[in-house]
């Protein structure tokens, strides 16, 4: 049976009583409107050695910008408890806004480097609000072990920085991109597609499997060249281009060589009003 | 006797061990050179409820402006050594600058309102690297209770702003100043003084007390035309005023009525290249 906790101090004590039985705790982050992506984090939490897992569900107000869908993110909290009891996880913290903010927040946590390229050109206060809202989930769940998705690859680097510049003694596990048969990387915001913008944005994992499949096999060696090669496919497809990046997936920063190996290769492009992103790894 | 613990990761299982034994851990955090206000802390730690103690000593590195006193702070560890173990201390966390910044810091804890006034105008950096060094201290030491000196109050503040806005599940006391006899509050600093330096320096104290007790007797009854009188009496003592403000004591935001009660009068001046800070409550 998962247990529904709403206040942090409510967590705190649970996590705290985890550890008192010895139990390892994970925490599995997520914004709610659960899909099998963050299904996959909850099993990772289980398989990487979690005796008791929290999914934390909270829309934070903090990341959204003032123009964009904090107000029309999907939610639907009964469907996510089911899907939470399904994949064992011991505990649901889905505090309300006032629980997290009782007050307006002055002190911040901020990442200034991996923070500033890709999504947080276009969000500027996005990161910021992740960074803080993750340090509050993280002191109030005390987990041991913490899971993101790589779908959110920028977010996660900027995590792993956050944790070893501030020694939480957590351990960051960034699990696979889970995506749909026909390639799409899941995403809550999926939903806002029309079924037209649904099909033109398969063009995203189509994109980024060709530059992989080129560079891999040696077909086409310029990393750089082939961010123009997606953004091209990408526009053709009536998506409007964010950013296409080729990256170094350990710090995250533009290559500056297009023959750099590794290389990730990060995408953000929107399709109507929804904005996208994906991202992939070529060896 | 006293442990002494360089790494961080040795001080989490220190900090660990001592909870899964049922203590209460209680953290001091000091830059060390330590006198009867620091040992006032330890001994406040032990009276809070706190079973274990570790007193940290690290001169922070990033807190300190380009142009401070950084590399002369005076440091003197075997005397600091010799005084925890006097005054009952479990652990002494003692890290070099590469155990606790083995690269540079691209994240940040920054406060943004308590912070920009008083100390924060004239050391525009110094609040950013204390909350973010305790963040560390806080984390590596996951104290249950951590003790503060009133004499940096308004360091005080935003490390009770900072535990607020981040969830931090640790109870932060504030101890009151000591003082000299002749009234003159300890620091570390006050060892940078001449002989003359030292004796105008008791005007930072004198005209504190003097405010209090004109504003509590009813002499006088305006707190802000009081700063004027304070800086007047520092600057004719030789002093370089940097600030004289009265503050609301819970916000530590400077108070808009001169009739406004409690107030708390907090000040920095320099004599010669010491700057020292001083500040008085007055109910």
């Amino acid at each position: 049976m998962t247990q529904i906790i709403h206040s942090v101090s409510d967590l705190q004590k649970w996590s705290m009583e985890q550890k008192r039985q010895g139990k390892t705790v994970g925490l599995v982050p997520t914004m709610g409107f659960l899909h099998e992506g963050h299904l996959s984090l909850i099993d990772t939490a289980h398989a990487q050695g979690a005796d008791a897992v929290a999914v934390s569900i909270f829309v934070n107000p903090t990341q959204f910008g003032p123009n964009e869908d904090f107000d029309r993110y999907p939610r639907d909290f009964e469907h996510d408890r089911i899907l939470c009891e399904q994949h064992g996880a011991d505990v649901i913290f889905a505090p309300e806004v006032n629980d997290m903010y009782p007050a307006a927040v002055t002190c911040w946590v901020q990442e200034e480097e991996i923070s500033k390229g890709l999504c947080g050109k276009t969000r500027p206060i996005h990161f910021r609000g992740v960074t803080t809202v993750v340090t509050k989930l993280f002191n109030a769940a005390l987990p041991d072990l913490a899971v993101f998705g790589q779908k959110d690859a920028q977010q996660a680097a900027i995590i792993k920085r956050m944790v070893r510049d501030l020694n939480f003694p957590i351990r960051i596990i960034v699990s696979p991109i889970v995506r749909e048969a026909d390639g799409l990387a899941m995403s809550s915001r999926n939903k806002y597609l029309s079924a037209d913008e649904r099909q033109r944005a398969l063009t995203l994992s189509r994109s980024l499997r060709e530059a992989k499949e080129a560079l891999e096999n040696g077909t086409r060696t310029d990393a750089l060249a082939e961010c123009d090669v997606i953004r091209q496919k990408l526009t053709a497809s009536g998506g409007v281009v964010d950013y296409v990046e080729a990256l170094d997936p350990e710090t995250m920063l533009p290559v500056t060589s297009g023959s750099q190996r590794p290389v990730l290769f990060a995408l953000a492009c929107a399709y109507g009003t929804t904005r996208l992103i994906d991202n992939m790894k070529v060896d």
